[in-house]
C-alpha cells in the first residue's frame, strides 16, 4: 500500500477541482476593526478590510469582553485544566450557562467546547436516550447537524429546504407513536435566508415531534435581547431545544443548548462529545457571558447591523451585482464556478485590500460558489463605496454574469 | 409520545447506578495552584486542594502562558471571527502549528479545537482518503478515538489492551494489500500505563500499516522537551501521526495532529470537524504556543513531576491503599464500586478539603471505580501527608479493601 501516493491522489482531485484552500494569515488590530493586516506567503504584509467575518458585530473587539477575559485569566489562570466532570467546572462556567438559559428563556443551558461539537453531541446522544428516535432534517443543514444526525444511526428523513409541505408529508408517513425530532436553522448562513419557525413549530406539535432549532448565524443578532430568530417571531418558549454559539455574534468561540433542565440533565449525563474533552478556559466562558450580558441590552447595535446589510444589498443590485435573495444580514453574490470564485476573491485582496473567502464546495453545492459578505456595524460607506467599486470592476474583467445577463 | 418522561427515565437510570455527577464549582486562584475555592451547591465557600486536574504541571499559572493570552487580547480582540478558511487563520494559529510541528519533528502540524475533535475529525476522515481502511484500535482507546473510528465507518478491529501479540494475530488476518492503521495511546490515562510504542511501530511496519498515536497525556510530560512518549522512547520519527492537546500539560485548550505535510494537508481539506467550525481565539493559540515553547526548555519540570508521582505512589502503598500499577504519572487507588466512590470522594471534599472526583462508568468499565489522583510539581509533601491521613481514615470508616485485604 502506497500511503503517500493515497494522500496526494486526495490533494491532487482538490486541486483539479479548483477547490483547493490556502487559508488568508490575518491578524485583526484590536481597535481598528473590521480592518486586519494580511501577511502574504512571501512574508510581506498589507492593510485589507475583512469583508466575511462572522464576528458579526464585532464584539470581539469591544472592551467588555476583552476585560472580561483579561480579570477571568488573571484571577483564574489559562485553562480550566479538567473535563467539567474532572476539575474543569468553574464559576464562570456556571454563571455563563445561568445567563444562556435566561437568555432563551429555558430552564437550563449547557456549554459545548464549540458550535459543532453541541450539534454533533446533542443529536447523537438523543437517538441514546430516545430509541427508535427518527429525525427530520432540512436538507441545508450544516455539517455539525449532519453529524450529530449520521453519528446517533438513528432513521433520519431530509426535507426539502424550508418545504413545509414536504415535512409535513414526511411526518404524517412516520409510525404515529414513533419519537420524532425536527432539525432546522433559523438563519442558513450561506444564503442568508430565514425558516418558518412557527410553521415548523405547529407541524411539529400536530404530529408530536420535538424541535430542535441551530441559532448559530442568529444568537446575539435578532429578537429584543439578541435571544435569536424565534425571540423575534415570539415563539422562544416553543422550541424544545435551541442551539447557539459563542463564536459568531457573541465574538469569542464554544457553544451551547438551552432547554428544560431535564433535558439538558439526559444530555449532560450521556453525550460523549460533552463528557470527554477539556471544558473551555475560564476566559472565554467570562467573555462571552460579558458579550452575551451586554448585547442583550444594546438593541442598537442590531438596529445599526441590519441597516448596514440593508444598505449593502441595495448598493450591489444598483451596480447590477448578482446579490443573492437574503432576508438577513448575510450578502452572498452569486459567481457560479469555483475557479471564478477563487480568482475574483484572489484579485479582491491583492489589488484591492478587500478580504472576502470564496465559498466553494464542500462549503455549498457545485454550481452555486459564490462570495459571502457580513457587513458589520463598523462597515463604513466608504467602505462600500471601495468594495462595491472593485467588484463592478472585476465583474466586468472577469465577465461574470450580473443580474440581467452577462456583462459586456 | 411522553418525551418528559423519557428523559425522566434517562436520568432515573443514572441515578440509580451511584453514577450521576455532580460538578464541584470550583475556582482556581492563580498563583495558588493547586489550591481552589469550591462553592457548595449551597452557596457557602471554602478552600480545597484540587488532587485531580490535568493540568498536570501547573501551566495554567505560568505567567509566561497568561502574558501571552493577555498579549494576544491585546493587539487582536476576543474570538478569531470566522473558520480557519474565512477569516479565521491568524498569524498565532500559523506560529502555534509551526511550533508543535518542529515540536514532534514533522513537517507540519494541524491545530483542532480540542483534543477530543481532533481525535474524531481525523481518524474518521482517515477513511474517506483511504478507502477500505482498516484500523486495529486499543480496547482501551479514549472515547474521542472511538468516536472517529466508529464515524469513518471503516473496518476496524480490536485488540487487547496493550496485547501485541494479539494485535499481530489481527494484522495477519487481515488482506495483506488493504490499507491499516493502528491507534493507540501511549499513556492511558485512567491506570497510567504506558504502551510499547517501538513494538507497536514494528509490527505497523511488518504488516504495512500506518501508526496513530494519541499522545494526549505524554505532550509536555515525557521526552527531553515534552514530545512526549515517542521522544522518551527515540522513535518519533516512525510514529506516522502523532495526536496531542493543548488543554492538559500545556495548561490551555485546544487539539492537533502533527505528521508528513501530505497526511496534514488532505486531513484539513476533508475534515468536517476541522473545516466547519470556528477557530481558536488568538489567545488561546498564543497561550499554548508560549508554554509549548517554555515547557520545551525546562526538563527539570518533568524530572520533579516524576519524583512528586513516585512519591506519592510509594506513600500510598506504605499506607496499604490499593494504588493501582501506573508506570506514569497518574496514581490511581482502586475503590471498585460506583456508590462507595463517589462517598468517599464526598467526604474527601466536605471533611478533608481534598478534591479528587470519583471516577465511574462510562470513564472506566463497571467494577473498577477508582480515585485518580495527579499530583503536579505544585503538591507539597505537607499536602501529601495530609492526603494519606485522611484516605487512610477513610478507608477504615468506609471498610474499602486494602492492597492485602480488607480493612478491620
Ligand atoms: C449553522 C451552523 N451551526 C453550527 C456551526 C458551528 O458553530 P461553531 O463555529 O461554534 O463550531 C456553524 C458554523 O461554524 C454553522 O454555520
Ligand atoms: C486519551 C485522550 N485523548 C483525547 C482526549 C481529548 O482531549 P481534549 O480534552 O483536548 O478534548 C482526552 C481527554 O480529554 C484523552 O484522555
Amino acid at each position: 500500500m502506497d500511503y503517500k501516493a493515497a494522500f496526494r491522489n486526495a490533494l491532487d482531485q482538490v486541486h483539479s477541482e479548483g477547490r483547493y484552500r490556502v487559508f488568508a494569515d490575518l491578524k485583526r488590530y484590536r481597535g481598528e476593526f473590521p480592518k486586519a493586516r494580511w501577511t502574504r506567503p512571501d512574508g510581506s504584509q498589507t492593510d485589507v478590510v475583512v469583508w466575511c467575518s462572522n464576528d458579526y458585530l464585532g464584539q470581539g473587539q469591544n472592551p467588555i469582553v476583552t476585560q472580561a477575559m483579561h480579570q477571568a485569566i488573571d484571577e483564574a489562570g489559562s485553562g480550566s485544566g479538567g473535563t467539567r466532570n474532572i476539575s474543569g467546572t468553574t464559576c464562570y462556567h456556571v454563571a455563563l450557562e445561568k445567563e444562556l438559559a435566561d437568555l432563551h428563556g429555558k430552564e437550563a443551558a449547557l456549554l459545548f467546547t464549540s458550535g459543532y461539537v453541541a450539534n454533533e453531541a446533542a443529536l447523537s446522544t438523543l437517538t441514546k436516550i430516545l430509541p427508535g428516535l427518527i429525525i427530520f432534517s432540512d436538507e441545508l443543514n450544516h455539517a455539525s447537524m449532519i453529524a450529530g444526525i449520521r453519528n446517533g444511526r438513528c432513521e433520519y428523513k431530509v426535507f426539502r429546504h424550508n418545504d413545509l409541505e414536504h415535512l409535513e408529508a414526511l411526518l404524517r408517513d412516520a409510525p404515529a407513536d414513533a419519537p420524532k425530532l425536527v432539525a432546522f436553522e433559523s438563519v442558513y448562513s450561506m444564503d442568508g435566508d430565514i425558516s418558518d419557525i412557527a410553521g415548523t413549530i405547529a407541524l411539529a406539535k400536530k404530529y408530536g415531534a420535538l424541535t430542535y432549532l441551530d441559532e448559530v448565524h442568529a444568537v446575539g443578532l435578532y429578537g429584543r435581547q439578541g435571544g435569536g430568530v424565534a425571540e423575534r417571531d415570539g415563539v422562544m418558549d416553543q422550541i424544545d431545544i435551541i442551539e447557539g454559539t459563542l463564536g459568531k455574534a457573541f465574538g469569542v468561540m464554544g457553544g451551547y443548548i438551552a432547554a428544560d433542565a431535564d433535558i439538558v440533565d439526559a444530555i449532560r449525563s450521556f453525550a460523549s462529545g460533552f463528557i470527554f474533552t477539556t471544558s473551555l478556559p475560564p476566559a472565554l466562558s467570562a467573555g462571552a457571558a460579558a458579550s452575551v450580558r451586554w448585547l442583550r441590552e444594546h438593541n442598537e447595535v442590531r438596529v445599526r447591523h441590519q441597516e448596514r446589510a440593508a444598505t449593502l444589498k441595495r448598493r450591489f443590485a444598483e451596480a447590477g451585482l448578482p446579490v443573492m435573495p437574503s432576508v438577513s444580514h448575510i450578502v452572498p453574490v452569486l459567481v457560479g464556478d469555483p475557479v471564478h470564485c477563487k480568482m475574483i476573491s484572489d484579485m479582491l485582496l491583492a489589488d484591492f485590500g478587500v478580504y472576502v473567502q470564496p465559498i466553494n464546495y464542500p462549503t455549498v453545492p457545485r454550481g452555486t460558489e459564490r462570495l459571502r459578505f457580513t457587513p458589520t456595524p463598523f462597515h463604513t460607506d466608504e467602505m462600500m463605496d471601495h468594495l462595491v467599486g472593485a467588484l463592478d470592476k472585476l465583474w466586468s474583467r472577469c465577465n461574470v454574469k450580473r443580474l440581467g445577463g452577462y456583462a459586456a
